[in-house]
């Protein structure tokens, strides 16, 4: 009798994400995640650091960790303490520096050294999708602290503290992305920024920082890392690449204390990032970034101003949003009781795909499914202004006017 | 006051590995992990294919996923599908291939996918150290089978399987590297590899096979894979570009039935693997590999015999070993009661590192502690007989002759 086809479902972990569905491809119009403009990605700079990196140090591909050890490429590492200090006012050595795979992989390691099941962990209340996801997958309680526009209240972070702290409960960290932060694109100010680390010293609770656009700011302030003011191993601070050069090279970083630092290797069992981009972009950074990361601001500037007028000719007053000062994302909030995961697949049938809030929020129960996210660094201008309009035309279709 | 700096030992999640210490570089005399030869980097034809690919392809780095979606670069994908029919004789589709950060983050995932505490997984009685701790940092139970100079005893697999089925326990998987075993060398002969699938069908528990060193084979037979033999979904399938390519680029591949691939794909929450080095190698494998792999071959052939020639030299009679017919590594039987843990520091300061035996064996307690496990692929042949000269210094000097 011949055997039976085995079926998995019966031997998967229990507790998994469903299976992913067939991948969609990539939408006419695209308003969905942190991609970059493809007209923008340095190609001869590319080339020419790659080939002069691979004449020099091509044949140490052969060799596990020899670009650096666990921490990753050294020349990468070096080019990223003089950068953190001169960007964002942070002071650090080499050895408080760790290459990862992305700023994903940093907040998965960074995780798996903290967190366990019952843990609580502080958010501003609508934060990134991917860092609620893992947190909750290690068993934590994500707890959304209330924001304006200037990001996290920090006297709703020291009430949130306090009630915890009466309930016996510490939370392992307070998250943050304070400057051009995923959803809202508000940027905490100095002043809040000091704040958050005197209650993070008081309460002994670390914050997480998740820097990963702040190279984007395109006018007003520019506001030094939280990370930047503390010198009592307050702050955990990670940044990425994606956003400034290319979410293809798949490189973030964390500046941890070295002990910390030593205790993230331990579980950090990939035997090292890909070592072929660190070559690549080190040396291209190191000549190219000022001049680089100018159009990319110039760029998501002027997407920026075309989806605010586009948003506000094809929604006028319906539509509430703050109008960000950087980044490459808004998050626009309908009326209260539009859920605006009701017409996503009738956009998706005129080739628009965009966030719905639901998945932006500490809170969803709550909040957050009145709002939608839009990601304005990969479509054109023009994609832009149509993919607005078909917007529009899909929520009146779908939720009426 | 001044606040005091945190201390994170206390914030660490619980059964947490060990910190790592500072990292020691790279010895002289490297015996341990899968490294390959410097020289045999193809550096010319790297450099043409990424400025190939990158002309071509460049822009796309801006789009997450835009090479292929989430199981990776599409045109590697395709390549894999005529390389595995060719070299493999496993029939498949790109839908049935997903790219990964090295074979190791395949073995994550499907860890990830499959395992939960109490698990109980087989694999051969020696095996990689990777596998092993990662199976037992899922909380699963790490049976080993004995092998002999075939690799896996068919029969001592089938009597475990009955003795676990009378206790009520099924395997989540039969985790096997067939083909140039690591760390013994061993190849399984195609009678015993259709045996294994018989009793996997029979028993209904998978067979995970790691074939990471598939294509080193340099004399004898050339075994085609587990999967090649089986039309019932009863094998997933692994294999890795570090061995034949370089371990620096960092890029493994999982070869699974398409509704496992889905449910793997929602655990890879990676935001996508590597998106330069697929570009990079897709080209390059497609115009090089025969030939490239057959100077890969010839160099792991000549260091194996300096190796085993050192060995008698050195060793004689004391010690044993099974001469492996390819891949990289060579697994050397010291007498009962020797420990070889011990005279690894003496070894380090003579500038020489080699893997104690007792961290590449699935019951650590009763196996493994007499064998040392030794790397042939990066030391030039030079280094290796002036290493093994130093390593039977070193023996002696710590255990006496």
């Amino acid at each position: 009798m011949a055997t039976k086809a085995l079926d998995y479902s019966k031997l998967y972990a229990k507790g998994l994400p469903p299976a992913a569905g067939p991948w969609e491809g990539l939408y006419k119009y695209n308003f969905v995640t942190g991609h970059g403009d493809p007209d923008l990605i340095p190609v001869e700079g590319f080339i020419e650091s790659i080939t002069k990196a691979l004449e020099k140090e091509g044949p140490n591909l052969a060799v596990y960790y020899s670009d650096g050890g666990p921490l990753g490429n050294l020349a990468l590492r070096e080019y990223l303490v003089k950068k953190l200090k001169k960007h964002r006012g942070i002071d650090v050595s080499v050895d408080e520096v760790m290459i990862c795979s992305g700023s994903t992989q940093c907040i998965l390691l960074i995780n798996d050294t903290l967190l366990e099941p019952g843990d609580v962990v502080l958010t501003e209340l609508f934060s990134y999708s991917g860092a609620l996801n893992n947190a909750k997958k290690s068993g934590a309680r994500v707890v959304g602290v209330p924001m304006d526009d200037d990001g996290m209240k920090t006297d709703e972070l020291e009430r949130i503290l306090t009630e915890l702290q009466d309930e016996g409960i510490k939370p392992k960290y307070i998250y943050t992305i304070p400057t051009c932060q995923n959803p809202t694109g508000t940027n905490l100010p100095m002043e809040r920024r000091r704040e958050m680390l005197r209650i993070s010293q008081e309460f002994g609770v670390p914050i997480f920082e998740d820097e990963c656009y702040a190279d984007l700011i395109f006018e007003g302030e520019w506001e030094h890392a939280i990370r930047s003011l503390d010198d009592t191993n307050h702050v955990l601070h990670i940044g990425s690449f994606s956003k400034s050069l290319a979410p293809g090279v798949r490189l973030g970083y964390i500046v941890a204390p070295q002990d910390v630092i030593n205790q993230i290797v331990s579980s950090k069992i990939d035997v090292g990032t890909n070592m072929v981009t660190p070559m690549m972009i080190a040396g291209f950074l190191e000549d190219n970034y000022e001049e680089h990361i100018e159009t990319v601001r110039d760029m998501l500037h002027r997407k920026k101003d075309v989806l605010v007028a586009s948003m506000r000719e094809h929604f006028g007053p319906t539509v509430e949003f703050y109008e960000p000062r950087g980044g490459m994302v808004m998050w626009f909030k309908f009326p209260e009781g539009v859920d605006t995961m009701e017409p996503l697949e009738a956009a998706k049938e005129r080739g628009l795909i965009y966030n719905p809030g639901a998945e932006w929020t500490a809170d969803p129960e709550n909040y957050g499914s009145n709002f939608i996210r839009i990601c304005y660094g990969l479509p054109t201008e023009q994609e832009l202004r149509e993919g607005v309009a078909v917007l529009a035309e899909v929520f009146q279709g779908e939720l009426g006017d």
